[in-house]
């Protein structure tokens, strides 16, 4: 992989925020590692060796199987891919077919997957044990959710001794862009080799159908918004407009292990944005000074624009208002969010929402880091039930 | 790459025709070259060993200089890429638009580019002084037509001293797409050693707009028709009934430099399913000893199919129809094609054509194999009147 070394950046504390990055060669071949003042040249050999300590995060509900079969081609076999389902078991178990649509596919091609249910009792024993029970809902099980089932996934990798984590959705209709974002996550951490770095796609385009004919568009809907807001925010902060921000929602992400188990998670449709907003309030140093540092240490968050053009299911277009809201919501109930922000944000949704717009963004469930968590504790509960769902976790 | 060992088999003379190959992972990652029963897993290091020796020949006529980019940033770098441009010098000199946008990639990538033109006068020289005048139009330059430049590629390719010649059309939305074909093509010559190779693509899927929704087709209009009559004619041959060919018109191929010399090209939009016709002419041993084949030697066809959906540039409907009578007029004008699937081949273009289907198919141009050029003068020819085009041949 050929790609561009970052021209701007963002300082902000210990947050070192990247501009975005373009990509020049998908496949630079194996050898020798190089770069100049404008290009670095990561070799196959390079990626893979990141890959092998990689976690990809598959989250499912309800997927076509043919869509996740075809996101899981296009993982790199290195990779240890871990699907996290809340597909239904009754009167379909959905969730069935898919263990055995992972088992065949495993079979045939010695991938390593492991397949968790995100209502597994087991895992809602290991965490109310673990000092987690703020994820668990009535019926004392995992609350349904993507956010929730991240969170999962994140303890699984660690769980797998990984050292980084990314996030794949399913829904993905190429697996060539799937095999292109996870490349990405592993340049991404060669080029910035810190224990905290954050890797954060911005799809080259998305394309939709305008009156019979395809249109590829830059930027999502939502993905305008939360970016001008950001970008408002560190304006803000730094007294320096700025536009670095590229990635506020960008669901295509990937961080350390290291980082993952510092900061908060956000329900529903914010997560992404609340991880930047949350990197600012715990290493920016604005309000306070950042935490869980060693001496020297900074965090790094990198921005890469994929060159496939993003094709997922459509799933119709009733949430993007809510998407919207939610990110906003995050930026807005942040205790770095300044009144003339907020003032900015309310006419933002009162421009969407027009009559219906609330007095002030509904608050987002927030969840707490998961350094909070007794890991021994939660590890050793779980494996202690731990039943073998499918071939699980394949040879390393 | 992890590949499906084929499971069918027809066997014609001393050709060797391979059924559909599904792949499992696109990247299998480094390491070892395994196989079992069924699946045979392609390290990296074995696809990049063929890479270096392939060349990857991209037609271009006045396609957009975004998509020409996106499929150079697809092609992996091992690979020799050479551009043979159509596009008109004036009013506006599109070719040279093309060449600045190749020098400026080439320049960031370090790619190996060769950049040529139809028209250009040496190339029409070259032909002419090396007994292939066939190929030039009444002004003494080379004709027009996809075919045309294909031939041009195939020649640059052997200048180049190249093992293997692969073709990836310029109008492709999907980098990643372009980067699977090429692992595919390379794959197929690690899995067929010999020197007699063709490597042809069927395409997933083709996604279609379909009241305003996203249609993955899984055959395009004019395959389904080349294949059937293709099959009907290997029926016709063996006597048992086969579906085998599935790749009757694949844009995307590749073939050992070997075996490209000793093919006919047919202009038009014939020449896919003309190569498939001239191989069982040459090949097949049918009405005549194969030729240009060491003892023992015989000719491999293996059909994978891809992954990624197939999206490239939309340039209307208007000629699906004169491309399933072109690829059916070869069939039908082959010295090997049946009376009985003669009468078969003009009920099918009856059925499309209704009152306007002529007597018989128009008859295409076939150019003769490339074997008949006297390649050290064609060589000597164009070197010597070789002006740099551009950054042009890249280091090897």
């Amino acid at each position: 992989m050929r790609i561009e070394i970052p021209r701007d950046f963002e300082r902000i504390g210990a947050l070192q925020i990247f501009g975005l990055q373009k990509v020049y060669e998908l496949d630079s071949g194996p050898g020798r590692r190089e770069r100049d003042s404008m290009i670095e040249r990561l070799p196959s050999d390079t990626l893979y060796d990141i890959m092998r300590e990689m976690a990809i995060v598959v989250p499912v509900k309800e997927e076509r199987l043919k869509l996740i079969e075809g996101v899981l081609v296009g993982i790199p076999s290195p990779c240890q891919v871990i699907l996290v389902s809340n597909s239904a078991r009754s009167p379909i178990d959905r969730f069935h077919m898919e263990q055995e649509t992972m088992e065949n596919f495993s079979r045939f091609t010695d991938k390593k997957v492991l397949v968790v249910h995100q209502k597994d009792p087991t895992l809602a024993r290991a965490f109310a044990e673990a000092g987690y029970s703020e994820i668990l809902d009535d019926d004392g099980l995992v609350r349904s959710g993507k956010a929730e089932g991240m969170i999962m996934g994140t303890l699984m990798a660690k769980w797998l001794g990984k050292k980084y984590l990314g996030f794949v959705d399913s829904d993905n209709y190429l697996p060539g862009a799937v095999h292109e974002y996870v490349k990405e996550y592993a340049a991404g951490f060669a080029m910035n080799p810190g224990a905290k770095t954050f890797v954060r796609i911005s799809w080259h385009s998305k394309p939709k159908i305008v009156e019979s004919n395809l249109f590829f568009a830059k930027w999502g809907r939502s993905s305008v918004h939360s970016n001008h807001i950001l970008n408002r925010l560190l304006t803000n902060i730094t007294g320096f407009e700025t536009e670095i921000v590229k990635t506020g929602n960008a669901g295509e992400h990937a961080l350390t292990l290291d980082l993952a188990l510092t900061l908060e998670y956000a329900a529903g449709y914010a997560v992404e944005t609340h991880h930047f907003i949350n990197l600012l309030q715990e290493y920016g140093g604005i309000d306070r000074p950042p935490r869980n540092l060693r001496p020297g240490e900074r965090v790094t968050l990198c921005q890469i624009e994929s060159r496939n053009p993003h094709m997922h299911a459509s799933k119709g277009d009733d949430h993007v208002e809510d998407m919207i809201d939610a990110s906003l919501s995050v930026i807005y109930h942040s205790r770095l969010c300044p009144a003339s922000l907020k003032a900015e944000i309310m006419a933002n949704i009162r421009m969407r929402r027009g009559d219906n717009a609330p007095a002030e963004p509904f608050p987002m469930r927030i969840y707490p880091a998961l350094s909070q968590i007794d890991l021994p504790t939660f590890f050793e509960r779980w494996q202690a039930g731990f039943r073998r769902h499918s071939p699980v976790v394949g040879s390393s």
